[in-house]
């Protein structure tokens, strides 16, 4: 039974928080520069990319989750502050400084993030602006200007709420996103930011925080490449006044299954949005030897140039996505394999099915979103990876996102 | 030294050999059936894809690979006579039995090879007559002829031949190729098949083999995309006249050298005719750990759609170089990294160098061809790999080639 539901708002839907969305001027005319505030000190947990070239904020946010502690976030979009040199974390903990000072909080409290250009040294003098301008108009409405601040190739903003009980008290959780590019599951996300007013405890939030993403941004694939500034962060302000859930609350899991829900909305608009993206795919791999096999095979499909162009022609090449299977290194014995679009299963055993129409297949590869499952019949390891295609757009919008 | 001459032609430059391409009908008007054949029983070696799905040549090949003796090779083209089940084989056999009959010689000595589509029944009333078609034709200047049909989505047909001398007596290797998608350097390649009028002993041209394809068509790459149906066949027939060679003969290495650089020569061919490709780049990783992680981070930078796709945009993204070395799971430390776009040294330490402007870059990357190359400088591992841009083309190409 679903015990949450959906409500309007994003990150400052739960109470407690408020938000703001402003230009620094870094991409002039568009908002760059977001802050996110809870009204008093909340725990914090958060994941990064597993890139083992970072950008500087990923440094500074590690490095101040050891004491799960978090006030406010602020971001900024137009330039990722990464391989920038020592230079990077100096600017970094620089734009703690200077929010913790139009705060009035603790410097260790804030935590930094930054999207956009790699290489490129921060603007420091705009971004002090921007986040002087931002902390002057902190509202409980400014979740959605805080979300279109942090989009860089995005072309709406991505928020989600739910409202669950516990205990008798009401609790949200919301958050916000951003892509639209440079993603694969390879662990985290680019930017995401979750807020509850939910009193928890910290490993516990962490551990919540940790199996979501598993399940939600370490799920997608736009194009196969890993950002080296993948974070999500999820604060918990106990504004709700519950008592302090941990992962042994007989209602653990209706607070996780809220987080899990948030976590995969944004996952999801996050590919919708996928850059160029004009299909959204829903790949699952079962009958594998194992989940991780599954899950190679799944990647494998999500992620072949192949495959995603004959999704964006409307094409059901079924051929490139067993040939994808094949390479993954996932074990597949050819006519074991059974491939079915939207339930219509056309190839049984590895070859074709006769009874199966390609007109039939043209009208489902047609439609806005579809599901391709791979059956491989071995075993019982089962993963899905959600994708896009790979349209003229995405080439477009890549070849002319200048450094 | 370089003991090795080019000459014209391709697959029939080497004495004892005919060839001929002609119209099957699978794909009309284009030539669609090659045939190639020595004119007495040769040695023969090969490599194949390691795709675990695999068209239904690769298995009859890698059969009658193990007598290592061939006299013919048939190869169609715009139906790969994969995942097509039992029928598969059946076909596959059948092609070989009617090229023996149409060329009276036994059957165990004919190779078959298929490219095109994947999922699709092989038509045999126009590959049977295709295939008498081709032996009727065939002509020591049929190899033209024969590499034009072998083609798919390759705009050019690919030939390379070189003569070398052995012990005073002069001996020829040529070769022809086909690409031009689902390209990725994991075992053998595409197609593609070599002669030489040397006499050599079976296994020592199995390892002059082996080795030439790891250092030419397992360095390309132009999709990531691994076929189901890659094979490289090459053929000795001892019509030059020379004393058997063997890999103890003091004159191998000019053998073998002679070997490799036709094989990358036809590997170059293919990448730099890679689909809607529109520049040729030489990727070198140095200073890793090892070679097989130089190789990893070379070939996530070569199939990276984000770098691929600002090499056609005509922007030096340093950015996107330096980030997928980070996810490439080669060691890597930022500060540690240099890139350089023909030997501008663009990035140093992990950050840009001030003294380089990004309108030299700009020079660099507008060029047809050039090198990048990254220094890790934590080892001595280096590796290469060749690749190009991913265009508008390519996303046009693929979302149009149906199946």
């Amino acid at each position: 039974m679903k015990e949450y539901e959906a409500i309007e708002g994003g990150v400052t839907a739960p109470k407690g928080y408020r938000a703001a969305g402003v230009q620094a001027g870094i991409k002039y005319p568009k908002p760059d520069m977001a802050m996110l505030l809870s009204d008093k000190p909340a725990v914090v947990a958060g994941t990064f990319t597993r890139n083992k070239i970072q950008g500087a904020h990923v440094k500074l946010c590690r490095e101040r989750l050891i004491a799960r502690k978090a006030q406010a976030i602020v971001v900024n979009s137009g330039c990722a502050n990464a391989c920038v040199g020592p230079q990077g974390l100096q600017d970094a903990m620089k734009m703690a400084k200077i929010a913790a000072s139009s705060l009035n909080i603790d410097e260790k409290l804030v935590f930094v993030c930054s999207t956009g250009t790699i290489g490129i040294p921060m603007p420091m003098d705009k971004i002090e602006k921007g986040i002087v301008d931002a902390a002057k108009v902190l509202s409980v409405d400014g979740g959605t200007a805080a979300a279109r601040a942090i989009m860089t190739t995005d072309t709406v903003d991505k928020q989600f709420a739910v409202e669950c009980k516990i205990s008798g008290v009401s609790v949200r959780i919301g958050g916000m996103a951003k892509g639209a590019g440079m993603i694969e599951p390879n662990m985290a996300t680019m930017l995401a930011f979750m807020t509850t007013d939910a009193a928890v405890e910290p490993k516990s939030l962490q551990t919540c925080l940790s199996d979501a993403v598993a399940e939600s941004f370490n799920r997608i694939s736009i194009d196969g490449d890993q950002s080296c500034n993948d974070t999500v962060l999820f604060m918990a302000n106990g504004a709700a006044g519950n008592k302090m859930l941990d992962s042994n609350d007989p209602e653990w899991s209706i607070f996780c299954d809220a987080v899990h829900v948030v976590a995969k909305e944004l996952a999801l608009k996050i590919v919708r949005d996928g850059e160029g993206a004009t299909k959204f795919v829903t790949v699952t791999v079962s009958g594998a030897v194992s989940k991780t096999q599954a899950r190679m095979a799944a990647r494998a499909i999500a992620n072949s140039l192949l495959v995603k162009t004959s999704w964006f022609g409307g094409d059901p090449n079924w051929g490139r996505i067993i040939d994808a299977v094949g390479y993954s290194g996932a074990e597949v014995i050819e006519d074991q394999v059974n491939i079915s679009f939207d339930q219509l299963m056309v190839v049984k055993g590895g070859r074709k099915s006769p009874d199966i129409a390609i007109k039939d297949l043209e009208s489902v590869i047609a439609r806005k979103s579809f599901e391709i499952d791979v059956n491989l019949n071995l075993g019982k390891g089962r993963d899905t990876v959600y994708t896009c295609d790979c349209s003229v757009d995405y080439v477009k919008i890549n070849a002319e996102y200048m450094t």
